[in-house]
């Protein structure tokens, strides 16, 4: 304390204790989250190598596996929110020079080519039309042409609401020896997968969409096809907070000490999955369809008409057309304001022309839907 | 819902809901908790974009600055653990070829080291005994040899206990062009930084030490200098999540969508932030070296010493030296098994030599130097 330089106050805000709106969360996530999974992150921290914090480690990997239905041994959660984990699978898989061909009919397809450009690879793209998905001819053309190391897919496009089939995929993979990565960010939980049934080798999603968690730890998992790749790099991975080969010593037996996990958000993350392996999958997936199907009904009622095609819908995120004349962001803000209810906008080509409305995790209810409906009655324009 | 795949609930586990002990961390981090913030971060979660959320970004980065006595206007907080901070300052300062010098003198040196080289700078070193700190003539002397872009420093070694000084070392850096990175993951809240009287060019943190909050979204800030640098860049920031060219975006005025922020953990971050301006800089510092000393005290009526030179030690974590014979691991154990109270192991050259014991934000208290110290004199070996 023999310092001399005096302390500068004029960034000391005095300020109250934290208030914050509650709000009703639909659009693209976070969602709300299970007050059970809220009371469980509200538990005082223990040390990341804490027996009891190891064991609890072992539990979400267990059930990580189960939501994903995936006997990968490499199964975790990232310490940041989704796009740290599509930034593991990418740092994870890729060599410098490795030809890495993009399905981009998104947005998020798009965060993966400039992704993919940071780690050096050789990045290659297929497109569609916002909204639209890929077939299985089409994939196979573009295989065949650029001969990938990894062929990236994103299985639940948050941005313009559409699936992409994954079925028949892997096998076209195999033939070329290419890895298959997959984004499920906005479908884990929500919308059916079959990880292993599939042929995926790279995976990654996020907490606070289908698992009704709050963000920041986000499910990463590889294949043990995709592991040999990782271990008989030539280069060390470029990203050492996202390096799997050290991480797996942390979730693995060794326990070696890597980075001081954000053990709150495991202990929600670890609720999350314990609800949804209680509800049990197959009740889950149900759940969401039903109240998607309920939403859909209720906003052709309203005249409103939806920007996928009904058979390539996510259960967990819709794309609603904004109609001619009508100021999307106006009715967006006024939902916000005097309905405490958050609805998405459009990103990138769908700006302007569409709200995101999610139905995600523990906000997929009926009375989620009724509450949206009733509030779009009063704010659009007759 | 037509899939024909039937859903493997081998790793559906049947778990109750989460029972964890409650333990006082007096290890290296993660320390307790205030109950306040705790509270704060159990408010339900609101999007990344809502102006509530965006306001109490603006008081993150306002108070930030306060406990770092710095004005940089970027500030902010990165969404990951400390790593991800540290990983944030090499990956957007560096470029490839970029000459970075790097004193090591414990294991979070060579941390940076390991980082360093992933981002393919040119990596050269000076070092000291673990423990130890550098000279202002050693550090000229390794500036002018290296004449390096960067100089990377730890203020707080984490593995050793030991306060670098830094007053003096951004003459020398300005002298040759270098800029001046600085680890304050063990320093911030509870040890005296002026970042800006001593001429820091980049720091990171994290929050779950000096500032008595969870993991999992941690401190970062740029001079207008190494700003200037990041944005001469020829080449991207080799890292997406934590670039900040993209990220500063999302922080400043423009409120561009980047990533999906962890939302509890700004809520609590906000809270920790605004305690300890409540309580002030000067009155925290006093706090955390007040305790420390209390405990030095009863560590040497003990028959315990310390592993650091006082002048250096750190008033958040001590390393304290295990007495010939004694078997430190299994006084650990009983510590945390009979009294619920976590102690740190030596990392690296330290291992099995020393103890690591911290005395960090809210647990800087009377209390729990009494409880300690009660706790070994049962355990340790007469």
């Amino acid at each position: 304390m023999t310092s001399t330089i005096s302390i500068n106050d004029s960034q000391r805000l005095q300020l109250k204790p934290l208030e914050i709106p509650s709000r009703l969360l639909l659009g693209p996530g976070p969602s709300n989250t299970h007050p059970e999974v809220l009371q469980a992150m509200n538990t005082s921290p223990v040390g990341h190598l804490d027996p009891a914090f190891l064991a609890l480690m072992d539990e979400i990997q267990s059930l990580l596996r189960y939501v994903w239905q995936t006997e990968n041994p490499l199964t975790i959660a990232v310490s940041g929110t989704g796009s740290a984990a599509m930034e593991a699978t990418i740092a994870n898989a890729t060599e410098p020079g490795d030809v890495v061909l993009i399905g981009v009919a998104g947005y998020f397809g798009n965060r993966l080519v400039d992704m993919a450009g940071r780690y050096r690879a050789d990045v290659r793209t297929i497109t569609k039309p916002w909204g639209q998905v890929f077939t299985l001819d089409e994939l196979r053309t573009a295989v065949e042409t650029h001969r990938p190391a990894i062929l990236a897919l994103v299985h639940a496009e948050t941005s313009t609401g559409a699936r992409q089939p994954l079925e028949g995929v892997s096998e076209i993979c195999q033939e070329f020896g290419t890895l298959l990565l997959v984004d499920t960010v906005t479908s884990l939980g929500g919308v059916p997968i079959f990880l292993d049934a599939w042929g995926v080798d790279l995976a990654y999603s996020c907490s606070q969409k289908g698992l009704g968690c709050p963000p920041g730890a986000s499910p990463f998992t590889m294949s043990p096809r995709a592991v040999e790749k990782l271990q008989q790099r030539r280069t060390k991975v470029a990203n050492w907070y996202l390096d799997m080969s050290l991480l797996g010593k942390y979730w693995g037996s060794d326990r070696t000490y890597h980075h001081t996990a954000p053990i709150n958000l495991y202990y929600a993350l670890r609720e999350a999955l314990r609800l949804v392996a209680e509800e049990g999958l197959a009740n889950c997936w149900q759940r969401h369809q039903k109240n998607v199907e309920y939403l859909w009904q209720g906003l052709e009622d309203l005249g409103l008409s939806m920007h996928v095609e009904r058979e390539y819908r996510l259960p967990t995120l819709t794309t609603v057309r904004i109609p001619e004349g009508v100021d999307g962001k106006a009715v967006a803000r006024q939902l916000l304001n005097e309905h405490n209810i958050e609805i998405g906008g459009g990103l990138g080509e769908l700006a302007g022309q569409v709200w995101r409305v999610g139905l995600m995790g523990f906000n997929s209810r009926k009375e989620s839907v009724d509450q949206l409906l009733a509030a779009l009655r009063q704010v659009l324009p007759r």
